[in-house]
This record gives structure tokens, C-alpha cells and sequence, in this order.
């Protein structure tokens, strides 16, 4: 049934699961595939605007060798031979520029491509285009507009990332977390966003933010995608770089273990107040409608100090890492990052210090708190997307889940204001990043999309 | 022919993988260990000065128990049980002061154990006895003496944990390394100190001098008896508290796998030159007596970083966490401390964060280093334990490995100066401690003993 669906679809509009199966069938190249998805670029990019950086020739020069490796019975062992991904303009790319969201890196261009690139390269998948990533992965937007409503943004910082997937113009992208900068433009740009446990990816070649908390992630229309991409990006050895040895994802467990009733519970978290009355009817609402036990759990009272722990090292670490480009560039920066990096500047050392260890206190009550279920459901947003393009939203429902590093996914599954999506964030202690996208996968099928 | 051997010894000179078979087979009860060891206490404690706290009453009463659980057939699953075990003074416990080595801290009652002290327990372990640590775990020593000359140093910070173990007071003793306090006393004591990779034994109740950097390790005079207390003091469960999710390791494969050849290496680091002319002859010969092939490595540049960075995060973290006592208890603390944490206070913000970030690229390169090889050889100390009693020696072969919390122990192969023990240190990547008590079991198996 899904293959016949499928065949209705434009290639552009498969999942890289689907569009994968029909290349090794012989059904689809590879070039087709971009084809598609360069139309669909042409069509809609002019309104949308998620692509900082996009080379047809470069691209459809990779096509052909996946479609030539194909050919030639190399591309068995490649899962993602021949797919094309949106690469948020962070990560280092040997071939195209990697301005990080800001003119202080204009044409920009590093030697080597980052470890997480290197990985999906080797992997088979075509490196599509950069995407537009907010001034320095922060907070100060880029050019690209919500999907849904060219009026409201699309989130943060991955922006263009979350809306190129919305639009089919790529499968799969990739963007990074320190607050709340995967799951919030999954939620406003309803597409399925994947952060898993910190330190299951390699960072070499990512922009430095705050490296206590930044955190890979990625963008897909479903999770089997996600799934595939992350089991890519956390590489087959451990140690390497700055990665901790956090079990990895299989993704074929989802297809031989997809009925397997998940252990939920939900949350409303200490930014439950600042959730809007739609967002918690729609959540509550979705919990009732389930049909199966989902137990309500209470954080412990020391959650209530992440958000404040949060910020200080964010702040700390990112005026220490961004202060080079204030000297330097100071007028191409935006005076909202400016007043965080000055606000960071000034913070104590033992004030940070003082983070790191409530930091970690926290993680272990938020790990024993979700150990007993395989996910946890929780708001990725306070709301849908807002209206203005002049802020990418508000983190608040991401940040204790950056702070701990547990893993966390959000699903198109919820819908608010002006019918506009709302995504389901689902969480699990850290390292249980297999029992959470099995999770995620037996909602997706059991309950359905908005 | 062990056990023929184990006949003619006193009680307490067996190690604790001997005592536990023999009271498995009852032919040894846990009050005649105790007793055996109390009477070694007795005879060389005023001489040695290992121990801060002792309560005979409530260690024969925790033996009673111990004979009891076995007698009623409680003591199947518990692999320590009846067995008395050292407590380096910086580990709280509920049933005896903790003083961290500290006038400050006199008379100071913790209200619970600590989490490794609460594992040892639970695995039927007796608690014997809290022993000497340098004052607050750093360098001003405690009142024990060297074993071997009581002119000497043990080494600290664990000081009493290694000598006790050296006289046979107790099979096994816990201790703590935040730069060379498991390997340093061991190496001058002539036992064995096992310190398993960072963030593999959980820190609760622990006191607190460098997070970054403080890590748990045990003495012992075997390595069987070294693997299984860190298999118990990993516990069952990950992630629980600060723990990250490396391997566990078993203790039975000791004995399944113990022919195994290990792939060696040998690394000179960036220490070599303050090794004193016997220490390095002692190595190279040990080395070129083996027998088999071992590779001399050379470590990335980036190590020779490592002590200034190590030194950076210490007293930056030093400070903050002792700050507190310097303000009530000035006149409690020695001069050297004084200075250390004055010194910690004036590093600033940035070139903290600096070293934390250097400290993760340095453990980037040396994991990938020591890779390649089950164990990596090189001195555990610069020399065997220099006369005197005003330092505990220096721990500048320990640095580096701290720093990058790879697992590291040193085995009593070597002899030095006076014929003086002298501590082979073996190192490996983090989360290859299962491989690195292999090979450590394979050169205690396959070489002679000093």
C-alpha cells in the first residue's frame, strides 16, 4: 500500500526510507530523485527562502556517482547512497562556503568538511545544499519564512533546515541544538526532528557555541528517517573525538520490533505555565484520545533551576567563543547577540562553575525521573509558530532537555492555533535513544498525523 | 597449588578472591579474617599510621553478619562478602567520621554513605576502617609511613589505603585521583592501584576538589582482587548519578580469557625526562625481558598540554570547592593549600574554559593513541618514594592520564633505587578497562613479581 502511495507521489515528496528502496529496485536513480527536488526548490525557495548555499552542478554531479556506484554493485552497504541532505550552515563543508548566519563569515571556506558531513558522505548521501541557520545558531534570524504562513517564522536556529523538509526540497537535513534550536522549527514547521542523547555525534567542523550543550540533530517527514540519519552521524566506533559511548541505533529494530506497546508517560514540566490553553488542550487532549496508560510524572523540584543554569553557561561559553568575532566584526553583529555576549562576558568564574555541577546534578534526577518509561510526552512549543519574522520563538520546552542531553524527538502530531503545527516532543533518560524512536515510530503509525 | 600456598599464609595475607573461596568452601570464616587482620593492625599500625578510623566492635559485628548471611545462604549472589575493605577518609560514611584529612573537618558525621561505599556494602563488603588521605586529597600528607622505609613517603593523597594494603592490613582499600593520588602511593608501596576510566564509578558523597578531574580508584595486592572491586563499585545500573555508560567490567573473564596474548606498547610521554636514569633503565629492561613484541608509541603534540592544562582546571575548580573552608578555617589549612587555592582564584573565566575545551581535544588524540593496544606501559612514578615525610612525590606520570580519565594502574613489577618497589603503570583508551585488566593479569600471570 505504501509503495502503490508512493508511486502516486513526486520522488521529492518519499521519505529517504521509500525513495531508498525504489533505487535498489531499479525503480528510481538517484538523479531523478534530485531532479524532483530541485523543481521543487525552484518552485518555492523564491518564497521560502531555506538555502544559504546550493550548487545544481555540484549536486547532480553527485547523483551520478551514486547512481554509477549503484550501478556497479557498490552501493549495497551505502544506506544512504544517492539521497539528497540539506546541511545547516554550521557544519564545515569542504565544497561549498559555511558562513554560520553571519556576514562576519562571508565566503568563508574551510579546508575540510565536518566529522558529521564526512560520515553522511561516506555513507552514500548526497550533500544537497547549506542551509539558513540563524546569526550564529542564536537567536537573530536568516531569511527563511514558516512554510505554513510566510507570515510567522519558522523557528530556530536550523530554520531553513526544518522548512526545506517541510517542503519536500530534501528528505533529510541536518541542524544542531544548544536551546531549543531542532525541536522548535520541527514543531513550527510540522516535519519530525530528531536530537538524540549528547554526545552520541561527532561536533568536529561544527560552528563552537556553547560545547556543554550544543548537540547534532536532524530533520525527516518521518521517524524511520531520523532514525537512519542519526544511526549514520553516531559513526561505527566509539571513542572518537568528543563523542561518549552512548549505545547506537539500529534502524532496522523499528521494522522487526514496530508493535512492541511503549511505556508513556507525560509531563508538563516547570514552562507548563507558559504553555498557551491551546497548546495544553492539545496535548491533554492527545494523551486522552491514545487509549492506553500513560502516567502523569512530576519532575524533581531541582528542574526548576535549569533554565537559570541553562543561560549561564550558554551565555559563559558563548562570550568566550564569540568574543573574537566582537573585536573583529563587531558591527555586522546583531545587538541582541552582542547584549547576550556582553551579558556572558561578565559572568563569575566560580557562577560558572557552579552551573556546571547543578548542570549535572540535574541531569541525574531527569534521568532517574524518565528512566521508567520509554518516552515521555511534553509540548515542543509553547505554541504554533508566532506571526513576525523578526523572532524565531521561544525555546522554554527544549531547555532542560538541552541542559541534561537526554535525547528528544517532535512530532507533527499536534495541531493549534489557525489549524498551523504543533509538534508532540517526546523524551527519554539518556542513552535511550533506541526505546525512544521506537516510541516515536509506534505513535506515528497508531495515531494519526494532524 | 595456590590453595597449598594460601594454607601456610596468616588469614590476611590472602587476597580477597583467596578468603572468598575459602569461606565459600567454609574452611574460613569472615571473624577469623578480621581477627587476622586486626592483628596485623595492631602489630604495625604504630609504626605505619595507615588508619584515622577503626572501630573493632563494629567491624567484628559487620564479620558476624557477614558469617551469618553465609551460614544462612544469603551470601550466594554477594561477591565481597566478608570481606574488610579500607575507606580512604574522603569517602562519607554513615557508621564512622569522615574528615577529609582536615582539622577543619574534625568530628564531621555524614549522615549517609557514599554511593561506592553503599555498593560495597551491598555486595556484602565490611567496612574495616576509614584510612589516611593528604589533607583534603591534595598534597600535605597525613601521619602514615612508607611500608618499606618508614623514613619514606607511601605517596598520597591515598596514603593509608596503599599502606595498608602493602602491610596486609586489608586485602582491598579505596582511594581517589584527581592527578596521581591511586597510582603514586601504589607505585611507592609496591601494590597494585587500579583507577578505571572517568565517570565509571558514581562520586556521591565523595568529597569534591576537581570534577573535572576527581576519579575513584582501588589498591589491592592482586589484580583479580582490583577488577572485581571495581566491577562491584561500577553497580548495576547505567547511567545512574554522574556515571557515564562505559562497559562494565567482568571479573570472570579474568579466569576464562587469561592466556590471551595482549598487544603491547610502551610510551615514553612528555615525563620521560624527569624520570630518574634507573626508573627509565627499569622500564627498558623490563620491556626488552618480555619477550614480546611491544611498539614504542609517540604521543600527539597536543599532550604536551597537558600538564598546564591539568593544572588550570584543578586549581580553578580547587578554589571554588574549597573557598568555603579557607573563609571559616584559615588557620586549619596548610600554607601550600593556601597558596594552591589563591592561585586557582586568580585564573580567569575564559582560560578555564579555554582548558576544558584543550582537555577535550587532548583526550580526543590520546584515546586515539592508545587505541590500537590492549596496554600501553610506562613509569607510574619518576622514581621510587623519596625520603622524607614532608611531600607525597611527585605525580607527573599520572597527569596526563588523569586529565583524559583513561583507566590506568600501576602493577608492582618494578624495583628501583634500594631495591625499593617501583610501579610499572599500564594505560588505554577510556572504556578499554576490561582489556587493560586482561593484560594487567597477563604480566602479573607471565613475569615475576619484584
Amino acid at each position: 500500500m505504501e509503495q502503490a502511495h508512493a508511486s502516486t507521489r513526486e520522488p521529492c515528496e518519499l521519505s529517504a526510507t521509500e525513495a531508498g528502496r525504489l533505487m535498489a529496485e531499479g525503480q528510481l536513480s538517484s538523479e531523478e530523485l534530485v531532479r524532483s527536488c530541485l523543481g521543487r526548490i525552484d518552485r518555492l525557495e523564491p518564497t521560502i527562502g531555506a538555502w544559504v548555499s546550493l550548487d545544481r552542478e555540484l549536486l547532480l554531479a553527485q547523483a551520478h556517482a551514486a547512481d554509477e556506484r549503484r550501478r556497479s554493485g557498490q552501493a549495497t552497504e551505502l544506506p544512504l547512497n544517492g539521497i539528497p541532505i540539506g546541511i545547516k550552515d554550521v557544519f564545515d563543508t569542504a565544497d561549498l562556503p559555511t558562513e554560520n548566519g553571519t556576514p562576519a563569515h562571508q565566503g568563508r571556506r574551510p579546508p575540510d568538511d565536518a566529522a558529521a558531513v564526512r560520515l553522511l558522505r561516506q555513507s552514500g548521501a548526497l550533500i544537497a545544499g547549506k542551509t539558513v541557520t540563524a546569526e550564529l545558531a542564536v537567536y537573530f534570524p536568516g531569511k527563511t519564512v514558516n512554510p505554513y504562513d510566510p507570515q510567522r517564522t519558522p523557528g530556530g536556529s536550523s530554520s531553513g533546515s526544518a522548512a526545506a523538509v517541510a517542503c519536500s526540497m530534501v528528505p533529510i537535513a541536518l541542524g544542531t541544538q544548544t536551546n531549543g534550536s531542532v525541536i522548535r522549527p520541527a514543531s513550527y514547521c510540522g516535519v519530525v526532528g530528531f536530537k538524540p542523547t549528547y554526545g552520541s555525534i561527532p561536533r568536529a567542523g561544527v560552528l563552537r557555541q556553547s560545547p556543554r550543550l550544543d548537540q547534532i540533530g536532524v530533520f525527516s517527514r518521518t521517524v524511520a528517517d531520523s532514525t537512519l540519519a542519526v544511526s549514520i552521524l553516531q559513526g561505527d566506533r566509539t571513542p572518537q573525538g568528543d563523542m561518549l559511548p552512548w549505545p547506537k541505533i539500529d534502524p532496522e529494530r523499528l521494522q522487526r520490533e514496530p508493535k512492541q506497546q511503549p511505556r508513556l508517560a507525560m509531563v508538563r514540566t516547570p514552562a507548563w505555565s507558559s504553555a498557551e490553553p491551546q497548546t495544553r488542550r492539545a496535548l491533554l487532549r492527545f494523551v486522552a484520545e491514545l487509549g492506553c496508560e500513560v502516567q502523569e510524572i512530576t519532575l524533581p523540584a531541582v528542574a526548576d533551576l535549569a533554565v537559570a543554569c541553562h543561560r549561564t553557561i550558554m551565555l559563559s561559553e558563548m562570550a568566550h567563543h564569540y568574543r573574537p568575532l566582537v573585536q573583529e566584526y563587531r558591527h555586522h553583529l546583531s545587538p541582541k547577540l552582542l547584549a547576550m555576549i556582553e551579558d556572558g562576558a561578565t559572568i563569575g568564574k566560580d557562577q560558572y562553575i557552579d552551573a556546571l555541577g547543578l548542570a549535572e546534578e540535574i541531569t541525574g534526577a531527569i534521568d532517574a525521573a524518565l528512566d521508567p518509561c520509554t518516552g515521555t510526552l511534553t509540548p515542543a512549543t509553547p505554541a504554533v509558530a508566532p506571526e513576525g519574522l523578526e523572532s524565531t520563538g521561544s525555546p522554554i520546552f527544549s531547555t532542560l532537555w538541552s541542559l541534561c542531553g537526554v535525547p528528544a524527538i517532535s512530532l507533527p502530531l499536534l495541531t493549534g492555533e489557525n489549524r498551523l503545527p504543533l509538534g508532540l516532543q517526546i523524551v527519554a533518560a539518556r542513552g535511550r535513544d533506541q526505546a525512544l524512536v521506537q516510541t516515536a515510530h509506534w505513535l506515528e503509525q497508531n495515531t494519526p498525523h494532524r
